[in-house]
């Protein structure tokens, strides 16, 4: 892959030496993500940020991502698209729409509609999910966080470890998005927790098998948690189901919480999770009890989002290098309660 | 109340000390404010505006005030809230959220929302307003507005004043707050001019008279309108009340006109207003015959909520004393029409 | 026409002399609209975006303008305008708002509107569309067009030129604007192409013809497009029919594809449309095997429509002479695509 001009449509773009590329200048966003220093690499460019679908935490973060380096956001959300309704085509959208920007960010709920913008597009757009298609930042952020964990804990990184992937492993966009990147990976357990009409699809088992990884199915949770080092929730996306009694066969039949996590986790075992996690009483998939637990990294998972955001733009613009050199410290309160 | 990191979700946290850094800070925003001068001083901060309930000029007031410090602004507006839809909680939302800013500006329908959110959030949250519960910049810009316009007729201040304020003292919010914060103050004379059935709830009247204030109640406008410095118009609630019908019972009680005004106010009364003001014929509490009298401050009002948000932004992220080192003059066309 | 705090409401503001002024600033804009250079001539000022009613081109094309200038944008879409629900009047909602920006854009579906809200602001207005009135920055960039295509093929800009409108003349906005400004010109030939019920009104004929140019009225276009230098193609207003089945008596009358083209076009004839273009089977006004006709100019006038918007900005601001003093080359990945 190459960067500078590229589009990010999937993760099947990524190989090893692009993800460690990300990885390595995302590690260098933490000073300007923390508030610690500001850059203006960025100042004068623009970033068109088209949400066709909503999205609050993916837009804003994507947003915020880009007026930390420094440049400005111009967005369009909702189907405000009344050229679409006039009978313009998507790539006339597109052509149109690429003039008034430097990169893009979009979300459309048809997949592949990202793809066939970005054909038409005069500038670089990312990919921030496309229906149940592709969300690549999302897979990277998932991937970038194991790292860091698992770095924190003392450990080499990506290669080696054992995760316990747990839930709707049929519908869960993010798990496969993720199982296809730790493919490219070595020597690697995965776990596959979930209802048996929700299994991981076989194709996807099969990548990871083919990549020389052991990968074991189970629908019993406690059963399965001994010896992971990343147990990854997620939520069942009920709003895949062809009605909502289906998906209520389904909420609630894993739920981790600090009494299942002391009785069968390993001391240091890592949660994530997507998010949103469902609170709601019948599903609680990830129990509030566990918030004070200091594996929970839910919440560095989503900051993690920003880190990964701002080394795509930063790779993509061809600025990586420049970043330091328009910085300076903060000069505001950045005193953070958590 | 210790100013840098704090939240602004009510008008009691304020005591007198604090309300008067508020203003002094604001005075000092005038230049940027008016166009004379640019400051840079929040260059690379955030603002996270969230608006869960409309309201234009609370909005665009805020993100101009951050703007003008030379921040940015990432706004969500509406219920685009599709991760609440799903079960998270406002706990998780504030955490995730709080990551993207720096600062959050927060409207919700819910009192008391804005309150569980900040009690989460990572970044100071600054509540714009609460359902029917708070909305404190509202109150410290009108209590500004006072000061201001007191001091341009050679009055010292706002102590010793004699304020009137009319309409629907039942549910409307402003008249609640503003009341609380003069109790902060010294021998004020208030009138409180409502029909019966809307008075200004009882434990709000034993507040001012606890802080020695005279309170009077009437419900006849004109009788009460001579000797007072300021005279608060306020539109009636008209979708707090349980039908169209009950509202219009109340709606036209009090016109102030500028035939009221010369035969029944002293001649430098001002007039204020939270706005909107409601022009339809059947209301029509503040006539715009008075649009040419000089001591008309509805608009000052609303141009000073500009300078007060300022002063909060400034105050909270602690950069009050560096504004004027990071200012230039102008370089655009700045002429006002008024 | 006085540019520096003047609003721009309507085309019958510009003089001959100020449209050249407005294409001299345009084209001075290129290195920006293109990244190769950044000004920061705007710092610190804001624009108040108001679209009242949809528009994500027009809107976007604004605040990208804005921003490439170096300034900030707020803001307002779709009526979340509750002010006016209370009874709040235009012209209250204009003193307020007006007070949180620099210069304002407003979209407003009501004719007229616009001109109101202005009549109240304290701050210039540019009209972004007032339902069927006006649009003056769309007629500008149309013109802007046909100067920088003549002159690219060695012409001496838009006197003398012959051109040919296609379509509904009668509802078409650009094609009634686009005549207006074309009677400031000299000796132009003015081909219109419509069915019989949908020509273009007799005052705008008229206004022509008092400009001394030359018009044919025709109803068959393949008959008429040999001579031309422009086609200036439109889309059927579907919505501004009683009824759909009577717009689809005229969706697909005129179809210009590179067939009809070659067969009988001058070689050189430039194709414009406002866009969108209607690419549905059914009406198709400009089939996309012209895409690869390097005669289509649809895209680069969308392009324009940024530097034509930027040098408004520029002179009603007063800094089209700083723009390039506050310059820098680029410093990210820029390479377009087409």
């Amino acid at each position: 892959m190459k960067f500078p001009g590229s589009h990010v449509l999937s993760i099947g773009q990524f190989e090893r030496g692009d993800i460690e590329k990300v990885f390595a200048v995302a590690d260098r966003m933490e000073p300007y993500a923390h508030r610690r220093r500001i850059t203006r690499v960025l100042e004068g460019a623009i970033l068109g940020s088209m949400f066709f679908e909503a999205s609050t935490r993916t837009r804003v973060s994507f947003g915020c991502a880009f007026n930390l380096l420094g440049g400005e956001v111009r967005e369009t959300t909702g189907f405000e698209a009344t050229s679409l309704q006039k009978g313009e085509s998507l790539q006339d959208t597109a052509r149109v729409l690429s003039g008034y920007s430097d990169v893009i960010v979009m979300r459309h709920p048809q997949a592949g509609s990202v793809a066939e913008f970005a054909a038409m597009s005069r500038v670089p757009v990312i990919n921030g999910g496309d229906g149940a298609n592709e969300h690549p930042s999302q897979a990277l952020l998932d991937l970038y966080t194991i790292k860091k964990e698992m770095e924190h804990q003392g450990n080499a990184g990506i290669d080696n470890i054992h995760i316990a992937m747990i839930g709707d492993l049929k519908f869960g966009r993010t798990v496969h998005s993720l199982s296809k990147l730790l493919s490219l990976f070595n020597n690697i357990t995965v776990t596959l927790i979930s209802p048996d009409e929700l299994r991981m699809p076989a194709e996807i088992v099969e990548q990871l098998r083919a990549a020389g990884h052991r990968v074991v199915e189970s629908d019993n949770m406690e059963q399965s948690l001994s010896h992971v080092d990343i147990a990854y929730a997620t939520r069942i996306q009920a709003e895949r189901f062809a009605s909502a009694e289906e998906a209520m066969l389904y909420r609630g039949r894993y739920r981790l919480n600090q009494a299942v996590y002391t009785q069968y986790c390993k001391p240091n075992t890592v949660i994530m999770h997507p998010l949103p996690r469902d609170s709601r009483a019948e599903a609680n998939e990830l129990d509030i009890d566990l918030d004070a637990n200091p594996n929970l990294a839910i919440f560095r998972q989503a900051d993690n989002g920003v880190l990964v955001r701002m080394a795509l733009f930063a790779l993509i613009l061809d600025v990586a290098d420049q970043v330091d050199t328009h910085a300076r410290d903060v000069n505001w309160y950045t005193e953070r309660r958590f």
